[in-house]
C-alpha cells in the first residue's frame, strides 16, 4: 500500500511518501513545496497544489493522509494553514485518493508511543521505522512521513480487527 | 470590467458576475454552488472547484473579489471556511485573474453605505444597483455580487485618483 503523507503549511508543505504493509514501511520520497512569504496567498497556493499533483502523478499513492486542524495555538496562522488545507484536501479528491485524517497526538502516539512527544523524538523514530539512517533534514518531510506511517498502522490494523470479527 | 465574486462556504458559494465601468454595473449572471453535509470536506471542494472553474470559463471574468476571512463568530466556522476560501483562491490564480479582497465592512459600506447593514439591506440595495427587480433570491448570490460591486468600486476609484495625482 503506497500512502502519501502530506504535512501542510503556508510556507513548507512537506510530503512523505512510504510503500507499507501496516508493519514494516519503506521510504519511497520525501521533501517538502516551499513558497515565498513575499508571493499573494493565492500564487502560493498555486503553488502548493502543482507540486502536490506533480508528486501524486510521478509516485502513483494509493492513499493520503493529513493531520487534523487544531487552533490552540494561534487562530490567525490556523486560518492561513486551512486555507492550504483546502487545497491538499481539493488534489486529493482530484486524484480519487482515499483519505485519513489524525490528530497530532494520534500521529505522535502511533510514531513515537507518547502523544506529547517532541520533534526531534518524531525525527528520530520516523528514521527507526524506515531503517534509514538521517536522511531526512527536513522537519516538514518527517511529520508528513509520520502522518503516512499513522495511517499505514491506523488502516493495517482497521482490517486485522475485521478479519477477527 | 467583468468581475467574478465569490462569497465562499462549505454548504453554499455564492458567485456573481457583473460588467461594471465602476459607477454602472450589470448582472451578467449569479447563482451558488450547493455541496452535500453528507459528503467528506475533500469531495464539497472538489465539487466547489469545478463550479468555480466552470464559471470561469463560461464568463471569462478579468478579476475576482473575495470577503476577507473573519473569526468573530465561530473559530470552527471559520476554519472550514478557510478550507473552501484556500481552493477559491486557488481556482483564482489558476486562472490568472487578479484579486481583490475585501472586509465585510467594507463590502457593506460600498454598497449599502452603512458597515453594519443587515444582508436584507445589501439585498435590496444590490438589486437597485443592477437596476433589476427582485431577481436573486439566493442571499449567497447577493452577497457574492456585493463583492463584485465593491471591487468595482475600488478599483474604479483607484484609477480616477491615478488619474488626478
Amino acid at each position: 500500500m503506497r500512502i502519501l503523507g502530506i504535512d501542510c503549511g503556508a510556507e513548507r508543505t512537506g510530503y512523505g511518501l512510504i510503500e507499507s504493509d501496516g508493519r514494516s514501511h519503506q521510504l519511497v520520497t520525501a521533501g517538502f513545496i516551499a513558497t515565498s512569504p513575499r508571493d499573494a496567498l493565492e500564487l502560493r497556493l498555486l503553488g502548493i497544489a502543482r507540486g502536490l499533483r506533480e508528486i501524486i502523478q510521478v509516485h502513483v499513492p494509493a492513499q493520503a493522509a493529513v493531520e487534523e486542524v487544531f487552533y490552540s495555538q494561534n487562530v490567525k496562522t490556523a486560518l492561513k494553514l486551512s486555507h492550504v488545507r483546502g487545497v491538499a484536501l481539493l488534489t486529493i479528491a482530484e486524484a480519487g485518493l482515499s483519505l485519513g485524517e489524525y490528530s497530532p497526538l494520534a500521529i505522535k502516539t502511533s510514531v513515537v508511543g507518547y502523544g506529547r512527544a517532541e520533534k526531534q523524538q518524531v525525527k528520530v523514530m520516523v528514521h527507526s521505522l524506515l531503517q534509514i539512517r538521517d536522511e531526512i533534514e527536513s522537519e516538514d518531510a518527517c511529520d508528513a512521513i509520520a502522518v503516512a506511517i499513522c495511517h499505514a498502522t491506523h488502516v493495517s490494523s482497521s482490517l486485522r480487527m475485521r478479519a477477527v470479527q
